[in-house]
């Protein structure tokens, strides 16, 4: 039994996220599907992130054992199972979903459990009309935002808090307590990014950030309101959750 | 009468090029549709480029004439006629076409004629894997290209030619000599990007010069082909015609 560390994009638009469920078109189905089709081994994919419907990705990492010995190519940088399994995602589920890389590790090394640190980036296209080659990954806030309010009220978020007013009412984390190392935001022409960085997320706490964080910035909602939704359980304090289609999960560290 | 200036971006890949054909989903056809549902008035949309099958625009200009006097709104920056039209484009054409500004302009102005310059920007994806969340705004090409052999070839092409070897067989244009004012080829991280700058192009010229550059990337073709297809009409000197969804139309310069 070998395991296999695989990197994986994919454009979230038509699955109902990462984790399978019976039914639905799901990125975790999606591989176990087409590994199963390249080797013939029916496996179980372990993903760092759990990235809802509609989310995407960029860097999503996942792990998988594999009986067979020899699939590595040493001819072929990228190897047999990300050539291999990228055929049949390619062909079956219209280029979506593409294994960037894979490589062999050990077995201790776990996709979910070994993650130090996990990075979502989120896209707000800030004009006042729409943009039609941006319109499946941004969130058009049609009113000008206030770059600099947004970034001070960023700071209060960073650091151990209890984020029960930043999460899904589905979430189903034990705590609600939660560290952020890093929040950045930046502009770029129309764009302003904001990426979030934590050894692990609550459901929806990127994109609720992000809601509340673009209320700060049309002056709907001050610093106050932040201190305040830290403090305890309180959804007026917070902004809505931001679309789905305006996230990218970028990053897994180990 | 009042002549309209407008500034259109589109995502091309579900319609048959700028040009309205009967029974075919175009873009001046969704346009001209829609204004009519917006004023009631049935116009003709003239456009400064006729962009093919499947390619983009971020910057696409034409004007049309309309009756009604009063559409600007000293309130709205952005203007009755945007905002009324985009609200047809919108819930007609599924957010893949949008005016992102109108203004008045006098009699004179004639979106096509009075083009002084037009840009073209092709995306290259230069990588061995696909990328989801760009697969429809670039084209992949697996093999490393070598940047520096595509830019020394550019140069060539820069200038007063005869481009017949850089056209598609189904051109109509009455010459084939147009001049390139200027080609820049840049890369970003994974992207290398071709930006054409010319007063008018002939029929998938950009396409082809692009399927021309890549070959020189590849080693495949040299700069004496380049040379040699410039000299007199012979196919076996250019490259392929590179993919339609990795152009945009990106400027017109008046």
């Amino acid at each position: 039994m070998t395991r296999y560390k695989i990197t994986i994009e994919y454009d979230g638009k038509n699955y109902n996220g990462w984790q399978a469920q019976k039914g639905l078109n799901t990125i975790q189905g999606a591989l176990e599907e087409s590994v199963q089709l390249f080797c013939g081994e029916k496996v179980s994919i372990y993903g760092a992130g759990r990235t809802d419907t509609g989310v995407h990705a960029s860097g999503q990492v996942a792990h998988l054992d594999l009986d067979i010995e020899s699939i590595e190519d040493k001819k072929n940088k990228l190897g047999k199972l990300t050539m291999g399994v990228n055929y049949y995602l390619s062909r079956n589920f219209n280029n979506e979903i593409t294994i960037i890389s894979s490589k062999k590790v050990n077995q201790e090394f776990h996709a979910r459990f070994s993650a130090k640190y996990r990075r979502y980036k989120y896209a707000i296209l800030n004009k006042r009309t729409g943009s039609p080659l941006n319109r499946n990954n941004s969130w058009r806030v049609p009113l000008p935002l206030n770059l600099q309010s947004m970034i001070k009220a960023s700071k209060l978020l960073i650091g151990k808090h209890d984020f029960s007013s930043f999460r899904s009412t589905e979430c189903q984390s034990n705590s609600p307590i939660k560290t952020i190392d890093d929040i950045s935001i930046t502009k770029n022409k129309d764009f302003i990014f904001i990426k979030v960085t934590a050894k692990s997320f609550l459901m929806n706490q990127v994109r609720i950030i992000t809601g509340t964080l673009v209320e700060v910035g049309l002056n709907r909602k001050t610093e106050e309101d932040i201190k305040l939704a830290l403090k305890k359980y309180n959804k007026k304090h917070v902004g809505p959750t931001a679309p789905a289609h305006g996230l990218v999960l970028e990053k897994i560290s180990y």
